[in-house]
């Protein structure tokens, strides 16, 4: 972490909007967990688990909720969202990367290209005929930018990032390296013989404020466009094919796979490699969790998973042994069942009939 | 979608080679769903499923199998396999993207080189002592071709793509950004304390008529080529690991895994997400569902899966418990079916006695 | 393979260090399989199941353990380690890629960056402020190298690899293309409307004697680094997410994906596609087999496994049906053993009074 950031408590209590308990004009110049934080650092208390740790905390000043705040022995950042103050704060402590306002002579710009004020474009940037970068956007090394694609103001493609052409993406995007948006779909028809390629026409539309990690690819779309709506955040090595639907404010967890046509709801969470299948439909404030495979739609709000968890493959072996078995445990514990039943009014019937005899 | 390509209906029946109904002056400019289309639209309907939609249709024209045509209110392209009538059409609309011809300045081209005619080769592409690039080839930008590749005529690299050396393509390749041919293959032998790279001094060896998803990734051989063979058609980020061989047409969906020298037959469909261990012979035309573990070889064509589907979180839970207990409940279901059978034998025996005492 | 590197057997055995059984003046100009072998080959037997192989192998040497040398009829190179051997003997063998050493012209070097003797740096490299590089480095074509990152001696970065700022890579590293390290590690605070950015203020600090395979991505710490040790090796497409600790000699196969803070201990071998939930420990030496899901800590060396293992899709539906009934099935089997037990109890107790009543 670079520490030529530097802020006094009053400033930071400004800056993020919360009340300060403690000298306003004490600096600190970075953050750091609980544990290491050393004087001159900011800290958090997130998860009230960890609240045992304040007192032996060597941070200048800590984030807390009200509730915590006696238990710290230090300055206090007064917030009812600790997390959310902590997210903001980090903000203000990112280290500088040196800005190249303007356009390297490396670049490759097309005369076409329509370029908003006080943009940043790396060296060996290509930029195709009609596209349209925001103003302010930041275009890092080795990027390109196909035909009439279109970057909001504020977005930022770190380096080596490719978009195809008919890519649009919204304001304050941050797509990370390695990234390929509008990629053909994988669409064949087969004639019998071989796969006839179905040429993908759409384009890819994404909203505001959406993050793409490392490596993740998204198709466009067959006909129409594929769709990732406002706030949606993407972690690294996603797949998403062509005509998904991604709605606003969902996160997407890493290496996870979309396949065509989905349509995922607003405010879902998709944990970490999960697969989804195609042409379902996901309702809004669903979580999957870890490597879960979704092979059907999802109606309602929830939680839901998939597996058989893990355990030590002795025990494991032995038990999927079973797996392959279990219709027919079924079948025989369903026998056994109908047998004791008939016992049972068998038995009940005789001790009527001794019952009736005595 | 691009809007500047217009056919007549009469082209069109010619280029498909399919018999019109209707006006051949009629003129359409692009394809839409049969739900979307408006007029000077082109449709298709491919699947029986959605034959309602046809009567409200405002397509210009619609290809159709002819036990649907009388269904279709516009004029119609009669072909018994609509959607590979779409997928040609949808070539035909294909969005022209300027060509380049031409060698960029940027681009850096060894001069061994072998270059056909009408190559073009864009910015900043670098293409290194020996290789062999065929007619009418298409580089994007950024890419990179080691020592003694090859890449047949007609083929296509989008931007950003890397080829390390000996790497062969076929003709009529399509491979997308950020995907890597030729990395070294994952080998290294274990010497008690440390691991000793194996290196990797096979190449890989590609048919012709293959595409290749964005960010796959195909390892070289250890000692012999990777090999995939014609026809083959590999989704975004699917990994094939140093000697597999993947046969002609199948389809490898969005991450799979191929672990190394695993031979996979023809005609097979390995579902997203799919992995597939090493060593492994699968034969032709199998089928793989999405997310399945493959363990075993698979001699025999047919359709495999594995998994536990989706459930609600709170009801998984519940049977995941379980699932450590199936070989002790299969154990203690036999235990009762062996005194239910004792029980009955001795039930029949009481019987006899009695009958005889009678 | 290139055909150009040639040993006589005698300088094999003092390069390898090893026992030579035949004519130290045989030639041989490459590796190949027993099987594949022709004269002028070195071939190896590392698994004895291949013994029989070695009677009709052509090679014209092979590498082979003492106890099998009798059965081979050509020279023999003794190694108690024939799989090591062979791993020393094929890097002997790596076909040279014409080094190019210096600085291309084409590369954007800032001049603050500190540069090792004897570097290659290849083709559009971009290399930002502040960076050192260390003697011997190979950085291929369009790699990007961000501010302050350092790169230990005798490393190489294939083409078009990414390490964004502060990213710190010991000596002897192979970075394979498309790989990305140092990205933001994908943390939000949620303020109830939206995902907030947690500014990944960490670096990434990897170890000497690591390799990385294509398209792999490593993520940035969120306040401390993501720690990668010495002579880790992970295959292609795999995710470490921030914070994550990977232990000395680890291996990771391909497409595994670790998630946040995750400590995993040393030499551990994580089988290809495995899911490491986030916060856990993993003991030293623990085996994960392929796409398990870890999901607790593992405080023990051992093996372990999740997953249902492959049936034919009609054998798997059938029993993934019941395993949505594995609960009811349990409860279903107690009852049953209950009423075996009371009706024995109740059987017991009428034998007896009829034992007395005689």
């Amino acid at each position: 972490m670079s520490e030529n950031t530097v802020y006094t408590l009053g400033e930071l209590a400004t800056l993020l909007a919360v009340e300060l308990r403690g000298d306003p004009d004490v600096r600190v110049n970075g953050l750091a967990t609980l544990k290491s934080a050393v004087p001159g650092k900011l800290s958090f208390l997130s998860n009230p688990r960890y609240v045992s740790q304040l007192a032996d905390c060597k941070a200048s000043a800590v984030i807390v909720d009200p509730e915590f705040a006696s238990a710290c022995p230090s300055a206090q950042l007064i917030s009812s969202s600790p997390y959310v103050t902590y997210a903001k704060a980090s903000q203000l402590f990112q280290p500088g990367v040196s800005a190249r306002p303007g356009i390297h002579p490396s670049a490759n710009v097309h005369p076409s290209v329509v370029m908003g004020s006080g943009v940043t474009i790396g060296c060996n940037v290509v930029i195709d005929a009609g596209a349209v970068i925001g103003e302010g956007c930041v275009i890092g090394a080795g990027c390109y930018i196909g035909e009439r694609s279109r970057l909001g103001e504020g977005s930022t493609l770190y380096a080596n990032v490719t978009l195809y052409h008919d890519v649009k993406i919204g304001r304050n995007a941050v797509v990370h390296s390695s990234v390929v948006i509008g990629a053909d779909g994988f669409g064949f028809a087969f004639d019998g013989r071989q796969a006839i390629k179905i040429a993908q026409l759409g384009g890819v539309s994404i909203g505001d404020d959406v993050e793409i990690g490392a490596g993740s690819t998204i198709d466009r779309g067959a006909l129409d466009d594929t769709v990732i709506e406002h706030g949606v955040k993407i972690d690294n090595q996603v797949q998403i094919a062509h005509n998904c639907v991604i709605g606003a404010h969902t996160i997407v967890c890493g290496c996870s796979a979309i396949a065509g046509s989905t349509v995922i709801g607003k405010y879902c969470t998709i944990g970490g490699g999960v697969g989804v299948i195609g042409h379902l439909k996901i309702a809004d404030k669903v979580m999957i969790s870890a490597m879960s495979l979704v092979s059907q739609s999802i109606p309602e709000s929830g939680i839901y998973s998939s597996g058989t968890g893990l355990l030590e493959s002795k025990e494991w072996k032995r038990n999927i042994v079973r797996f392959r078995q279990l219709d027919d445990m079924a079948k025989r514990l369903r026998e056994l069942e109908k047998l004791s039943q008939e016992k049972q009014e068998q038995d009940k019937q005789t001790q009527d009939k001794q019952t009736l005899g005595k």
